[in-house]
C-alpha cells in the first residue's frame, strides 16, 4: 500500500516494534504536553493561499548557510536506528541520499559515521552533519570531533537542551533498556560520566565550552535545542556559532516547554538574520514545512518519522517518507503562490485567532 | 421521512454511495482541518436577535450583480453528479429550477451544459453559470466558452485555487477512480495537459489569462477561489472581473487555509464594494446564510449538500434540500428582525469571544 | 434519594416522559448551540471568593421592582405542565408558594390562571405574573389581560423573541404533537392566527403594540426575550415597559444567538439602571444566580428544571428543586463574602481568560 | 512497581479505598470545575528552557520566611488520614521527615499533634504547622493553640475559605460519613457550633478574629484560602499575618472560583513582597513547582496526593511520592537553567496564548 501520510507510519511502526522500543521512539517527557503542542502549533497556523501567480519553473531547491540543497528537509539526529530496523543508520543514509535530504547523525548512533558517510556519498546528496553531547573528558570530545571531520561531515551540532535526562514516564513505564547488540559505536572506550545527577550536571555544556569546541574544529558549529530568544542573541554574540536548531528535543526534555512553532518567530525576530535557523518538532506535513519557512527557518528537520519509516519499511520506507513530504511541500508551495522556498514569507500566515501568535517573549533575568 | 437538517444528508448518502465515490464527494485535503474549520467558523459566529421589528411582507428575494433572485442560494460547481445518482446534473438543475436557485455547472460535469440549461429554463428560475479550469490550448478554452454562451449561461466562473491537485488523503486511501460511464462530457477531444507537475504548473492560470479570457466573451467573468484580500484588490484593479467567489474549494486544496467565514469580512473590507462577493464552504444552516450576508456576501453557494441530496434522493432530494435551507433562512431573517436580505448588516453579529474576528490580514509581499 | 443537583432532573424526567414530550421539553433550536452556550457561559465565568467578611444575619431576601421576595428565584413561563405530570401548573404553583418563589404563567398553560393563583395565595408567596403572545384580534388579547388581572396577577409579560417558530429539529425528529387532553385552556374560542408564515408574521409584535398593550392595563408590563442592548434602550425610551427579561427562549428560537450571560452585562451597561432586569437560560447552580446578580440582574428565572422536576416528582419535586437551588445560592453568597443579594457586585467576577468578556456590542443599524 | 507519576496514585487509591472515603478525598465542590481548573491552569503555563547555564552545585534548598528547607514542598492540611490508612497522620509525618518536607497538620486530624510532632522530630526535617478553623468558644480556640505550641509547631494556619461547607455533590451522592474509629482527636470536649447555617455563619472568622488570634500566640499566623488580591493587601495591612497560603481549598468550597495559578501572580503583584506566599491546588509535577515559584510563591503545598499515596502505600507511599516530586523538580530546575529555587523568575514563563494571563483583577467594592 502506498504511504498516504507521515502519521500513518506510527501505526505501522507500532505493529512491528518491541513495546519498549516503541515507548522509546514515540514517547516524550512527563504528560507529553509539549509533544502534542509541537504538532498542534503547526496545525493551528492558518495560511492565506494566493491566486493567479506565475508558477512556471517551480522548484523546492534552496540553500542552507550557502550550501545548496534539493529541498529544505533534513533528518534530525535520532539515536539507535538499529533498534528500529537492521538497516540502521546506513539504511537511513541511503534513503536520504536517494531523496537529496541532509542527515544529522546522532553520536548515539548504532552504526559508525564512516559507513553512514559512504552511504551518503552520492552526487546531489545532502550534507552529513554530526551531533554530539559533551563528554566527560575533553580529549574524548576531540577524538570524536576528529572522527567526524575525517569521515567528511560538513558540520558539528552540539545539543544543549538535555543536560539531564527528561522525566520520561512512558519509557519508565515500559521498562526501556537498550536491546542486546545495539550500543553506542562512537562512545566506546570513552570515560563514563561521573556518577549521579551531580556528575551529569558537571558535564552540562556552558558557553565557554561552546567557544572551546568551535576553536578546535574547522567545521561550522551549530547549537541544537535553543528556544529562548535571549539565548539566540547570546549565540550570535559569541561569534562561535554557525547556526541554530530551534528544538525542544521533540518534547522529550522539559514538558510544557513552548512549542517550536511558537518559539521560532521570536527567535527570528531577536536574531534579525544574524544566524540561520533550522527548526524541528512535529513537522509532518508539507504545509508545516511551508509555515516553518514563513516563520523564519531556512530548513526543517524530521525526527520520529524517520525511525518509524525505518521500522516499518527499512531504507525504502525512509525514502518513501521523504518523497511524500517533499511532494506535499511542492503542492503547498504552488497553492501558496510561491515558485521556490525563497518566495515564502510571513505574509502567507494569517494573523489573529488561529493564526500567528503576536506577543513577544518576556525579558529574561 | 422528512429532511430535518442538511447534515443528515451525509449519512443518507454514505449509506448508498460506493465507498470510493463517498471518499471523493465528502473528503478534503490532508487532515481536513480547513474542511472542519469551514463549518466551525460559521458556527462560531454569534448573532444578536432583534425584537419588535415590523416583519410584514418579509421576503428572501434579492439581487446578485443586478440579476433578481428568489433567494440568495446558489449551487456551487461540483463535478460528476452522475457518480452520485443517475439523475445527474440535469436532475440537480430540475431541482434548482423548482426552487428558484441558481446553478454553477462544473466543466467536469457528467452531463452536457445544453441539457442542464434546458432543465433550468423555467420562469422564475435562477441563473446558470459555467465554471472552467484553464485548458492546455487557448482554442479549446474558447470552444468551451462559446458552448457555454450558446447554451445560455449567464456568467463564466474561472476557478483559480486549484493549479495543482490538493493532497487528497481520503481519496487516495479509498483508491478513487472515476467509475465506467462517468466522464468529462465537456472536455472530450481537447488536448490533455502536458505530463507531470511541470505540465500542470505551466497551465496554472495567471492574471494575464484572466484579462485574455474576459476579452473573449460577452459574459461576465467571476473568479472562484480567491481568499486573500490583496488578490481581491488585484481582481478589482484588473477591470476584467465581474465578481468573486470567496472559496477554499471546500477544504479540498490547501489544508489549513483560512476558513471562508474568516476571509470574507477581510475581502469585503479590502474591496469596499468594488466587486460583489459570493461565498461558499460549509454553509449548512439558514443562520449561516444570514451570517454570510452580514459579513458582506451578496449570495452563498452550496457544494456537498447538493450531491449528498442527489445521492440520497435524486432530483427530489436536491429540491427538498434547497427548500429546507430557504425555509431556515426565512426563519433566521425574521428572528433577526430583517424583512429582506437587504436588511441584513454587520450589526447582527456579536463581536469578541465567539464573535466576529477583528484582526486584519497581514500585508503580503 | 435526595436531589443532588438540578441537572440530575434531566435523567429522571427522561426516564418517565414520553419521548415526544421529552423532545419538546428538553430540545432547542437547530444544532442546539445556543442551548449549550447558555450553560457554558455561566460555567465560564470565574469568581473571586472574599475572605473574613462579616456574614452574621446572611439572608437571600431581596426586592424586584420594589416587590419583596424571599430570594431572587422565579419560575419562567413554560407551556403544557400537564404534559409533564398530572399535577400540572397548579402543582408547580403549590411548590412555588411553599418555597417563596415567584411564577410566570405561560398563556399556553394547561391549567387555568385562576386555579394557579389560588395555589399561590399563601402568606410570603412570590408574585404570579402572566405571560402572553400577541393574538390575532386585539379584543382577544384584552380578554386575556382582564382575566389575568382578575386572577390577581401582579404583572404581564409579553414575549417578543418568537414571532415565528424556531427551527426545532429535535421536536420534528420526534414527531412532537400535543397529547390528547392537554391543550391551551386560555386560548379557547379565540381567533386562530391567519394561515402560513405570512399570517404569523402579520401577528409579530411591534413597538406600537407594546405601547397599546401597556395603555390597556394597570399592571406593569415586562418584555421577555430582549437581548440586544439597543432594544433595551428602545424599551426604556418607550415609557411603556416596567422591566426586561433577558432571554433567548432557552435556545429554542434563533440558534447561535448570544448566550444570555453574555448579553446581560451589555444590556445592563446600556440601560444604566433605567429598567430592572431578570435573566433566564441555563441557570442551574447557586453560583449561576450569584453571577447573574453580579452582571446586573435583579432576579433569575428557571425554565426547564421546573418541568423536569415536575415530571420526575410532581409538585414535591418542584419544591425540592427550588429548595436545593436556594440553598446553593446561600452557600455561594457566604463564600463570596456577601450578606445579601444587595451585596453582590461585578467585582466578584474575574476578568480576562475565562472571565467577564469585555468587548462592547456593535452599533446596530 | 515504581511510582511513575503522582496522578497514578489516584487509581491506586481508588482501588483500595471504600467508595465513600474515595468520594471524600477525591471530590470537589459542585461540578468540580475549579478542581479541574486548578490542574489545567498549571498545565497551560508554558516554559522557556534556558541553555548553556552553569548548573554545577544545583540544589533544591530554599528558605520559607527565613526557615531553611531542603526543598519547597509542604504537605497541605488534609483531614482524617486514618480513613486512608492505619498509618494515619503519624505515617505521613514519618514520610515527610524522611524526605525533608514540611507538614501542615489539620485540626481535623485523626491522630494527635504530639505524636505527629514526635514523628517529625528528625534532624533536617521540615517544619510542623498546625491548621485551625474558628471554634464556638474562644477558650477552646486558645486551648488548641496552646496544645499546638506545646507540641512544638512552628506556625499556626487559620483557614478562611470555608465559613460554610461547600456544595459537595460527590460526597452527598456517595453518602459519605466518617467511619467508626476515625474522629477529631483535637476537638473532643469542645463546644459544638451553634445549630444550622446561622450558627455556622456566626462562627465565620473575621478580620478582628485574626487580630485577636495573632495576639494570643508567639507563633507566626498564616491565613489559608486567600485568593483576592485585595484581601492579600488587607492581610498585609493588618500587621497580624505572617504569610498567606493561596488556595481555593482544592476546589472543595466555591465552585468556579479562580484557579490558584491564576490568582497567585495577581496576589504577588498586589503584595509587592510584603508577605511570603505558599500556593496549593493541583500541584502534581515538578514543572508545576517551578511555575509556582516563577509566579511568586516561596513554596507549594500538596493536598490529595499525600492521602492517595497513604492509601496506596502507607508511610512508604507518601515518602515515594515526595521523593518523585522532588526529583522532577530538580530536573525542571536544571532544564530551566536554574541552579536553585532562588534563581527561578517570571521570565521563564512564556506570555500570551497558553502563557501567563496578563489582565489585572477588577477593583472590589
Ligand atoms: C527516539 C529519539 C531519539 C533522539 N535522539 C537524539 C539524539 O541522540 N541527539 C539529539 O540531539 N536529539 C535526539 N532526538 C531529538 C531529535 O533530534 C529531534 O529534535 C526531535 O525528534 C524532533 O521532533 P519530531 O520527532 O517531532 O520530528 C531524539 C528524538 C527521538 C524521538
Ligand atoms: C466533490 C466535489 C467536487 C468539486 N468539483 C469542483 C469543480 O469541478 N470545480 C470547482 O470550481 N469547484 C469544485 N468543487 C468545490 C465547490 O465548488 C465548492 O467550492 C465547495 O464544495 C464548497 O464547500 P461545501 O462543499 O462545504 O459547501 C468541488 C467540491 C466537491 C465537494
Ligand atoms: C418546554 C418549554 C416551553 C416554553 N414555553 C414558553 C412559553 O410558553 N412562553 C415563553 O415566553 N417562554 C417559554 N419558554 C421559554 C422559557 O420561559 C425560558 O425562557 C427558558 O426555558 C429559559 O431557559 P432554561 O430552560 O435553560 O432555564 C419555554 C421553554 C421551554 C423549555
Ligand atoms: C480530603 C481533603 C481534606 C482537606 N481537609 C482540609 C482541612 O482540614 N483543613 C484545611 O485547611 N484544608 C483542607 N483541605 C484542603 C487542602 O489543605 C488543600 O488546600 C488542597 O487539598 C490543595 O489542593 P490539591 O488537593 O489539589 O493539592 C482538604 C483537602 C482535601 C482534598
Amino acid at each position: 500500500a502506498p504511504l498516504i501520510r507521515l502519521s500513518d507510519l506510527d501505526d505501522a511502526a507500532h505493529a512491528v516494534l518491541d513495546p519498549r522500543a516503541w515507548a522509546y521512539f514515540s514517547g516524550g517527557a512527563a504528560d507529553e504536553l509539549t509533544l502534542a503542542d509541537n504538532r498542534r502549533a503547526w496545525d493551528a497556523l492558518r495560511l492565506w493561499p494566493r491566486a493567479l501567480r506565475d508558477l512556471r519553473g517551480l522548484s523546492t531547491a534552496t540553500t542552507l548557510a550557502g550550501r545548496p540543497l534539493a529541498h529544505p528537509l533534513l533528518l534530525a539526529p535520532v539515536a539507535w536506528h538499529r533498534m528500529a530496523h537492521a538497516d540502521g543508520e546506513v539504511g537511513t543514509a541511503l534513503a536520504a541520499a536517494a531523496q537529496g535530504a541532509g542527515m544529522i547523525l546522532s553520536c548515539q548512533a548504532s552504526q559508525p559515521v564512516e559507513a553512514v558517510a559512504r552511504a551518503l556519498a552520492e552526487p546531489g546528496a545532502g550534507p552529513l552533519w554530526f551531533q554530539l553531547y559533551p563528554l566527560a573528558r575533553r580529549e574524548d570530545t576531540l577524538a570524536l570531533v576528529r572522527r567526524a571531520e575525517d569521515a567528511g561531515c560538513e558540520a558539528l551540532v552540539l545539543t544543549v537542551d538535555a543536560p539531564v535526562h527528561g522525566v520520561r514516564d512512558r519509557e519508565r513505564r515500559a521498562g526501556f533498556a537498550l536491546p542486546p547488540g545495539v550500543g553506542p559505536v562512537h562512545l566506546d572506550g570513552f570515560a563514563p560520566p561521573p556518577p549521579g545527577l551531580e556528575g551529569l550536571l558537571a558535564l552540562a555544556p556552558r558557553w565557554d565550552e561552546v567557544a572551546w569546541l568551535a576553536a578546535q574544529t574547522r567545521l561550522p558549529l551549530w547549537l541544537k535545542g535553543v528556544l529562548h530568544p535571549e539565548d539566540a542573541v547570546l549565540a550570535a554574540d559569541s561569534g562561535a556559532v554557525a547556526g541554530l536548531i530551534v528544538s525542544n528535543h521533540g518534547g522529550r526534555t522539559l514538558d510544557t516547554a513552548v512549542p517550536t512553532a511558537w518559539a521560532l518567530p521570536r527567535m527570528a525576530a531577536a536574531l534579525q538574520g544574524r544566524l540561520p535557523l533550522v527548526v524541528d518538532g512535529g513537522i509532518r506535513r508539507g504545509t508545516d514545512v511551508l509555515k516553518a519557512l514563513a516563520l523564519g527557518a531556512s530548513a526543517v528537520a524530521i525526527g520520529r518519522p524517520q525511525v518509524m519509516a525505518l521500522a516499518a519499511g527499512g531504507a525504502l520506507g525512509v525514502a518513501q517518507m521523504l518523497r511524500l513530504l517533499r511532494d506535499e511541500f511542492t503542492v503547498a508551495l504552488a497553492l501558496a503562490g510561491c515558485r521556490s522556498p525563497a518566495d515564502v514569507h510571513a505574509g502567507l500566515l494569517a494573523e489573529g485567532p488561529g493564526g500567528l501568535p503576536t506577543s513577544t517573549p518576556p525579558a529574561g533575568r
